[in-house]
């Protein structure tokens, strides 16, 4: 048996998000679908997380059990030419038989990204939330820098997933720029159910001033998913980078 | 009655083009079902040109008649409520009565671009070209160059289309650097059709060997579809800019 890690990129907009389920496509399902294919026999595969209906992936990572090891090449234009074009698989390594997708990954990057605009763009719309006031950014960005450090992120998280310890140590949290557009960066060791769609819609509120730029230490004292801002649309949530 | 003239800007990958038809949905028809949901009755407009299936358009423009002017915001804001995020009127202006969307367009300019990649990617393999081996912008660029003048364009057009004068002035004709990607620019007061895709399959060739650099005198010479390269694929080309 070989292990080998598939880095994979995926345009999230037509699916119901990673992981399979029965009221829509997914990415893992089409995922699913190509292995077979090329593998001749069900995929024993695993992901690094889930993410959310329509959000995108420049780096998701998952783990594939395989009987024997492949050309990379060959492996890598199989499976793209099977898989739709909003799917890409980019990588292929050969890892250690314990390795996990999971459970080794030490922590994640996502990218929150936003254009400023009165009027939609066709080329942006699938990858970047539109903002029609213009954003403060050093004011999100002073927001941003308030959640570096290890806290209990439940008022910045959604219900609906069960998880009983809600700590994670944001290592990162910045404004940038990315492809030339605003984004919000953030890098922690997890994340938990809605995270960084509930943060950034919080930034928001900071840059349109509904809530101080150090409204942070009063959300995590009070605990209420209520005192932080809304969850921002799936659309432009993009993870970036799967640390190992 | 006021004449507006309307820019426009889409994602051609879900559409038939713009000109109504039968066999699926267009950008025409997208816009004549906004405009009649806006303005209550049957719209009268008339686009600049008609794109491909699966072409995009930065900037498209029609005329448009309406019984009297609107606010410009308002109007903007209103249509792009109503039509897809796939589309965009990014422009509202008032013209001249005898202003013609069509027939004072003096040229157009399309971009056409490319992606250097073994493997595909996810949020360019619905805007570009990919091509695995490296081209030779180098050459690429000079056949570009053995296009700028007045010529007869026949032989880099397909037959589909009843046009009896095939002769048409190439303004500009050379490879750039678009959004980080290398690409194709042409500009000329008008275009047969695909006759970008075919000049573009022509350089195509030029880079990789098949044809050599100075292949256009022949081609012209030669006055046959054949001898000129393959029509490129639609998803590449960018409509960029009308000329009025």
């Amino acid at each position: 048996m070989k292990r080998v890690l598939l880095t994979i990129a995926y345009d999230g907009t037509n699916y119901h998000g990673w992981q399979v389920q029965p009221n829509g496509i997914t990415v893992q399902e089409c995922m699913q679908n190509a292995l077979e294919k090329l593998l001749g026999q069900k995929p024993s595969f695993t992901g690094c997380s889930r993410t959310d209906a329509g959000v995108h992936a420049r780096q998701f990572c998952c783990h594939l059990d395989c009987d024997e090891a492949f050309p990379e090449n060959a492996f890598l234009k199989g499976l793209n030419s099977i898989l739709p074009c909003d799917i890409a698989v980019k990588e292929y390594r050969e890892v250690a038989s314990d390795f996990h997708a999971r459970y080794d990954a030490k922590g994640k990057n996502y990218v929150y990204r936003f254009f400023e605009s009165q009027i939609t763009d066709p080329f942006l719309s699938r990858y970047a939330l539109r903002v029609e006031r213009k954003l403060d950014i050093e004011k999100m960005d002073a927001f941003c820098k308030t959640l570096v450090g290890t806290h209990d992120f439940l008022p910045f998280s959604s219900s609906g997933r069960s998880v009983t310890d809600t700590v994670r140590t944001v290592t990162e949290c910045s404004m940038i720029t990315d492809d030339g557009l605003p984004a919000l960066s953030i890098s922690a060791n997890g994340f938990l159910y809605n995270m960084v769609r509930i943060i950034v819609g919080t930034a928001l509120f900071v840059s349109n001033g509904a809530l101080p730029v150090e409204c942070a230490k009063d959300i995590f004292e009070s605990a209420k998913r209520e005192n932080a801002g809304d969850t921002a649309p799936a659309h432009g949530l993009f993870l970036n980078k799967v640390f190992y």
